[in-house]
C-alpha cells in the first residue's frame, strides 16, 4: 500500500482555490453562535465543490455541521473545525482584512474578525475533505467531520453534544472511534506539533461584586469602601499561584478587571472585578475555585462588607489532555510526513495558549483524542523577534488585531496534518 | 441703640414669600458655570424686589454676582452665598423636587439637583438683605453679598476673583473687612455653630493613571498587569494616614474610584484611579502630596510599569481657617441671639464634612472671614436617628438625591445668621 | 489672704538639696514592681527629711505609697508622682546616668533607666511636699501624695485601688476631692500645661499568633505561609485608622513587631505580632478593637490557616481626660503664677504622646481630675531643632536611651505646678 | 556477557552489614563541613573492609574524598555520595536515633540529625563500591567515588573542585566521562526513578534587611516603620510568581521568615526579611534575581526608608538537569534490571523537592550527569496515606526530624541503582 505521506502528497488539491476561500472565510466573519453565512458557505461546498456524497447534517446545536462520508467498514474519525470569530477590530491592514460590524449577543454592534484563525482551521478542513473525497479508493471507513460553533464563548462543543449530535433520536452522527483537533498558533508558520498529556489548560471565567456602602470621599467612616476591599482581594489572589498550587503545575488566576466608580469624591457601593483561571488537572481546577471562594468571602468579610460577594461563573472550558496512545500514532505519522527539521514537526509543542471546547466531542461519548497545533507566524516576522529575543512581545498572539497566519505553509500544513491524521486511521493497511 | 438680636427680630422679612422663592430655585438648580438663570434671578430680586438701591454687578468670573448696599461710613462687610447645584438625580420626593437635566462640561447629559444645599444659601442671604435694607438706619458701613458660582468644582471663588472683581479697573468691588459665609448640613434644624480655627478640610482632588502592557489574562508573563499595580497602590496609599500622618491631625486620602478594563479574559494596558485628600494645614497638605507621588511612582516601579505614572489635578479647595477674633465677635452675637439651648447655638460645631472655596475671597485680598453652619435635617429625623444611634448611616448628607434641608427653621436661622452677623460689625454702637 | 503665686515662691524649699536628690533617683532605677529602694528612700524622705507628721502608708499594691498631712478642714487633694523606671540602656553620657541592671519580671537581667522621667516626678512631688509643709498655715485640708508603681505596665494604679487603697478596712486612704498628676515630656523645659478634655489617649497592647503550617521553603502548596498570612494582616489594619475611624480622632493602630521564623529554607508554624492600639474616646476604642478583630480573623481565614488566632491582650492604659472645671481653675492658677510667655504657661499643651494609668486612681472613686504636662527638653536643644525644623527627629522623647530632662528649670516649674496646684483648692480664701 | 542485571545480582554485598553500617553513620551524623569522623569511617571502610586497591585520596574541599579504582582502559564513571548532616532535632523514636549536638559554624551548640537521608546515600555508595570490586573482572575503565561534604550549604561540590579536586597539581583526580548521584526522597521505598531534563530547581536564599527608623509605636509619624514596609515587600514579592513568570514554569519565590522588633510599644529600625528563590532554568533564574531586587528597593523607596535595602546572598545551588543521552542509557538499564511494575522503575520520576550541588562536580569539567531519585518511605506508611489521600501532609519529607527511610527495600535500591547505572558504561560488552 501506498505510504500515508504519498496518498497526502498525491490527493492535496490545488490550494490556489483554497486560498481564495480563506480570504472569503476571513473577510466574513460572524460572532459566535451567528456562524449562519458560514455554515451554510461551508456545506455549500461540501456538497456542491467536494462531493455530492457527502451527508450533511446542519443545524446541530445552533450553526453546527456533522458531515459524514461513509466509506466502507472501518473506524469513524471526527475532524473539527471551529467556526466562530470574535469581537475584535481587525489592525493587519490586509486586503481581505475583515470590515465587518455585529450585534453581540447583548445587541450591541462591535468590530467582527476571525481574530483567533478559524478561518484557517475551517478552509484547511475543507481543503482535507477534498483530498479525503480524492484518496477514498485508499481507506477504508467513515469520515466525520465537525463545524462547530461558538468555540470563543466554550459553549458551542457542548451545545452540539446537548442538541442530540450522537442521538439516535435526533441528529444521530455516528460515535467517532477517535477526535482529532487542530490549532492555529503564534509559532512560526510551516511548524506542526503534538503533545502528549495537556494540550490546553482549563478556562473559568468569573465575575464577582463585592459589596461596600459608597459615601463621600471625605467620610471613610461612613462608608464601606469597596476600592480598598477589591485591592486587598486583588493582592490576596495572588497568593493562590505563589502559594497554594504544585509550581509544577501551569496555573492561572487572573484578575482581568476591575470596576468601582469613576468619579473623585464619590466611592459608590460595588466593586466588580472579573477573574481567569486556567489550570492543569481537575484537582487543582478545583481546588483554585475554592480557595478563591474562601479569600473573597473572607476579604469581604475582613472589609466589613454589607453582604457577601455575588459570584457569576460566565465561561467554562475543559482541560484538553491528549490520549497517549492516540499521540503516539500521529506522531509516527507526522514524523514520517514532514521533512525532519527542526522547523517542522515536534512532538514537544509548547501547550495552547488560551483554551478550547474541542475535548467535550470526544469526553461526552467517552472516546479519546488528540489536538495537534501549527504555527501561523509569517517565517520572517518570526526570524526576526527570534534574533532580537521578542519573541513574547512583538509576535501577535490569538485575539489581538493584528494576529493573522501566513496563508501558506500554514494551510498546506494544516491541510496535511488534518489528513493523515485521519489517513492513520482510515487507510487501508 | 436697639441691640442686634432685636433689630433681626424687628426687620425680619415675612418668610412665607422666601419659603416659595426657595422652592422656585431647588426645582430649578443649574451646573457650574452655567448659572444663568439663577444669577438671572438673583439679581432681578435683588433689584426689583428689595431695593433698587442696591449696585448689582454682574458677571463676575463667569455668572458671579456682587450686589452692593452703600450706607455711609463704616466697615464692608461681605456676606458670601454660593449658587450651584449638582450632577445628581433627585430621589427626595418633594413636590418642589427637581426634574431639571442639563449638559454638564463635556457635553453629557445629566440630571441636577441643588444636593448641597446651595438654594437655601442664595434663598436665605437674598431675606437677609431685605432684612438689611429694612434696618438700614441702624447701622452704617457697606453690605457686600457675593453670590458665587462654581462651588463644587472649586473654582468660582478663585474665577470671581481672577476676573476683577476687587480690581479697580475691572468690577472695582470695595475690598471687605470681613467676609462671612454659611452652609446648611446635615444636622438638626434649628441649630447655628461656629467654631475657631479650621472649619473645613481642604480638598485635592486628582487622576492617576497607571501604566501598565495588556494582553490575554492566561499569559501573565507577557503583560504587565495595570489591575494588582493599582491594588497594591491603593493599599500602600492608606499608609499615608496610618503611618506618615499625625494622628491628631484630620486628614483623609482617599482612592474614590478606578478603573481597569472590562472583560475577564483580557487585561488592558493602564488602570486608572481617582483620588481625593482632605487636610488640616498647609503643611500637611503638601506632605501628603509629596507622599502620594513617591508611593503612587514607587509602586509604578516596583510593577515595572512601562512608564511613569500620569497625574492630572481635578480640583482644588483651600483650607478654611476661621479668624478667632472674627469669630469670637460672632460668637458673642449669636450667643444673645439664639436662645440657649443645646439645640440651637454653639460655638463647637463640627468641621464641615466637605471643602469650602468661600475662603479665596478674603484671602486673596488678606482679609479675616468667618464660615459658620447651620443644620438642616427635619428635627424628628434627627431625634429618631439619634435614639437609634444611626445619624452616620441614615440622615441623608450633602450630595446625596436624599438630601434637603427642612425649610423651617432652616431658612430662619439662615436668614439670622447672615444678618446679625453683617450688624456685628455694621450696627451702629 | 497671700496670693497662691507669693506662697509658692516664698515657701519653695532650697532646691539645690533636690537636684543632688534627682541625681540620685536618676542613677538608681528600678523596674516597675520593683521599686523597693525607691519607694523606702521616698518614704524615708518624707518623714525624716520633711516632716513627722506624715502619715505615710506603704506597700499599697505593691511598693505604692500614699502620704498623708491633715490639716484642718478642707478638702482632700490627690497629688500622684509614678516612681518606676524602664528597661532601657542609658546612653546618655550623663555624670549621673544610670549603670543598674534587673532582672524583670520573665527573670531575664536589663539595663535599667529612669527614660519616662518619673525620676523627676518623684523629686519634684517630695518638694512640693516640703514646700506645702512649709506654708501649712495659710491652707487647710488634707494633703494626699501618692508614690504610684508600675505606670509603665498600666497595672501600678489598680493595684494600689485593688489593694484597698481607699478601702476603710484595708489602706483606709480618705477619698480624694480632686486629683492632680504631672508629667515630663519633650517639650522646651520651662514650659508648663495643661489642656481641656483628652490629655493622653488610651493604650492597648495585645500579641496575635496567627497559626500557620510550616514546612520547606521550596514546597509551598505542602505549607500554610503564616509570613504571607501576618504579612496581608499586617497592610489590612492599616485600613483601620484609613477607613473606618473618624479622621478627626487622633486614632493609632501600630503593629509594632513580627516575628516568624528565622532560617532562609524553613517556614515555621506560627507568625507573632504585636499591636498598640490609641484611642481618643470609649467608643472608637471600642470599635477599633473589634475591628481588628474582625480583620485578624478574616485574615486567618482568607489565608486558610490552620486554626483562629490566638490573641492576648498585654496591657491596658485608660484614657485620660481632664475634667473641665477642675481644669479652668489650675488654668486661673498658672496663668497668675508663671510669667506671661510663650515659652511658659499654655492652656493648650499638646497631648501626652503616651498613654497614662493616673486617672485610675480619681475614676476609681469618681473625682474629677487633671493631668498636666511639662517640658524637660534643654532650651538649646529645644531652640535648635526649631529652628532646623528638626523637632520631631531630634529631640530625644520619652523611653529613649538619650532622653533627660535638663535639670532646671524643668524641677523648679514641676514643683510649682505641683504645689500652685494643690493650693488652688486647699489654700485658705 | 552476563547482562548488567545479572552482574548486579550475582555480586551485591550481603547487606546485614551494611544495615548496621547505616545505623553507625545515621546515629552519629556531622554538620555541614564539620564530617571529619564520616569521612575517617568511610577512608577506613573502602580501605579496610572493601578493596586495598581503592586510591582514597581525602581533605578535598574540608573533608571531601576521592576514591579511585583503576581498572584498566575504559571511561571513568564518578558515583556521587553526599555525607553532611542537618542542625535538626531527630524525633523518630528509632533505635538507632541521633542523640547528638555539635556546634555550628556560629559557634552554637545544635542537635544534629541525618535528616535528608545522605546517611544512605553514603552506605549504598560502600555497598556498590564492593559490588563493583567483586564484579571486577567484567567491566574495565576507572571508578570514581566521590565523598561530598556540605552539600546542605550548597558549597561543598564548589569546595572539592576549587580545592583542585581535578586540578593536575592538586589532587589530580580523573576527569569523569559521566556522573552519577542518587537521593532518597518521600516517595514509596522500593520505588527508583529517573527524569530528562530538569531534576531539582536552583535555589538562592538570601538575606534583606529593611531599613525604617524606629520610635515610639504611639508616633507613627516621627518613624519610618519597617513594619508595614516588610509587609507590603511580602506581598508585592508574591507577584513575581503570579505575575511575572511562564506559569509552565516550576518556580518559587518564597519568604521563609521575619524578624522585625519584639515588643508591642516600640518599633525597632529595621525589618530582615529572608527568601529562598527556586527556578528551572537560568534565564528565570535571573529575571527572578532581578524582579526581586526591583520590588525590594521599589517598596523601600514606596516607605520612605531611610535606606537603600541591604541585600546579603547566603546561598546558591545550581540547576541540576540531567543529560538526555546518559539518563536514556541509564533508563534501558533501569528497566532490564528492575521489575516491571509500577512501584519499582519510572523514567518519569517527579523532581526533587530541594535543590542539589551534585551538578557542580560535572558541570565544572564540561561532562554530563544525571541525578536519580529512589523512594524510602515505609510501603506501609505510604499505602495508609496514599488511601487516606493525605501523601502530601502525612509523610515526612526530608529535614524534618521525623524523616527516614526504610532500611529495605531502600537500600537495596540504592546500591543496585549506584552499581548497575556505573556499570552501563564501564561494564565489558
Amino acid at each position: 500500500m501506498a505510504s500515508i505521506s504519498k496518498l497526502v502528497t498525491q490527493h492535496r488539491p490545488e490550494l490556489t482555490e483554497y486560498l481564495e476561500l480563506y480570504q472569503y472565510f476571513h473577510a466574513n466573519p460572524e460572532l459566535s453562535n451567528q456562524e449562519h453565512e458560514t455554515a451554510a458557505h461551508i456545506a455549500k461546498h461540501l456538497k456542491e465543490k467536494i462531493s455530492s456524497e457527502f451527508d450533511v447534517r446542519t443545524g446541530i446545536g445552533g450553526t453546527g455541521i456533522a458531515a459524514l462520508l461513509f466509506n466502507g467498514e472501518g473506524p469513524t474519525v471526527l475532524l473539527r473545525a471551529d467556526i466562530d470569530a470574535l469581537p475584535v477590530e481587525e489592525r493587519t491592514g490586509l486586503p481581505y482584512a475583515s470590515k465587518k460590524r455585529m450585534k453581540d449577543a447583548d445587541g450591541v454592534e462591535k468590530p467582527v474578525m476571525h481574530a483567533c484563525g478559524h478561518d484557517m482551521h475551517i478552509t484547511s478542513l475543507l481543503a482535507a475533505a477534498e483530498l479525503l473525497v480524492s484518496a477514498k479508493s485508499d481507506w477504508s471507513g467513515t469520515l466525520l467531520l465537525a463545524f462547530q460553533p461558538a468555540e470563543e464563548r466554550g459553549t458551542g462543543a457542548r451545545a452540539m453534544v446537548d442538541d442530540g449530535m450522537y442521538s439516535p433520536e435526533k441528529h444521530a452522527v455516528p460515535i467517532p472511534d477517535i477526535c482529532l483537533g487542530g490549532h492555529v498558533m503564534p509559532h512560526r508558520a510551516g511548524v506542526l506539533g503534538t503533545r502528549r498529556g495537556l494540550a490546553a489548560t482549563s478556562a473559568d471565567s468569573m465575575r464577582i461584586t463585592l459589596h461596600g456602602r459608597g459615601g463621600h470621599a471625605s467620610q471613610p467612616h461612613h462608608l464601606i469602601d469597596p476600592v480598598v476591599m477589591a485591592a486587598s482581594t486583588i493582592l490576596k489572589l495572588q497568593t493562590i499561584v505563589s502559594r497554594e498550587i504544585d509550581p509544577s503545575e501551569h496555573t492561572v488566576v487572573t484578575v482581568a478587571s476591575i470596576q468601582a466608580g469613576d468619579a473623585e469624591n464619590i466611592i459608590v457601593d460595588d466593586a466588580r472585578i472579573a477573574l481567569d483561571v486556567r489550570t492543569s488537572n481537575a484537582a487543582t481546577r478545583e481546588k483554585v475555585k475554592r480557595s478563591i471562594k474562601r479569600i473573597v468571602d473572607a476579604e469581604a468579610r475582613a472589609a466589613n462588607a454589607v453582604k457577601e460577594p455575588t459570584y457569576l461563573v460566565t465561561r467554562n472550558f475543559p482541560l484538553t489532555i491528549n490520549d497517549d496512545e492516540v499521540t503516539a500514532r500521529l506522531e509516527q505519522t507526522f514524523r514520517a510526513h514532514f521533512p525532519e527539521d527542526e522547523h517542522n514537526y515536534t512532538a514537544d509543542i509548547p501547550m495552547l495558549g488560551g483554551s478550547e471546547d474541542f475535548s467535550i466531542l470526544a469526553t461526552a461519548v467517552g472516546k479519546p483524542y488528540c489536538f495537534f497545533m501549527y504555527g501561523g507566524t509569517p517565517q520572517e516576522v518570526w526570524d526576526r523577534c527570534e534574533a532580537a529575543g521578542t519573541l513574547g512581545e512583538e509576535v501577535p498572539i490569538n485575539h489581538s488585531g493584528l494576529f493573522y497566519p501566513a496563508m501558506m505553509p500554514t494551510l498546506r500544513v494544516a491541510v496535511d496534518a488534518y489528513a493523515a491524521g485521519a489517513l492513520t486511521w482510515l487507510a487501508k493497511k
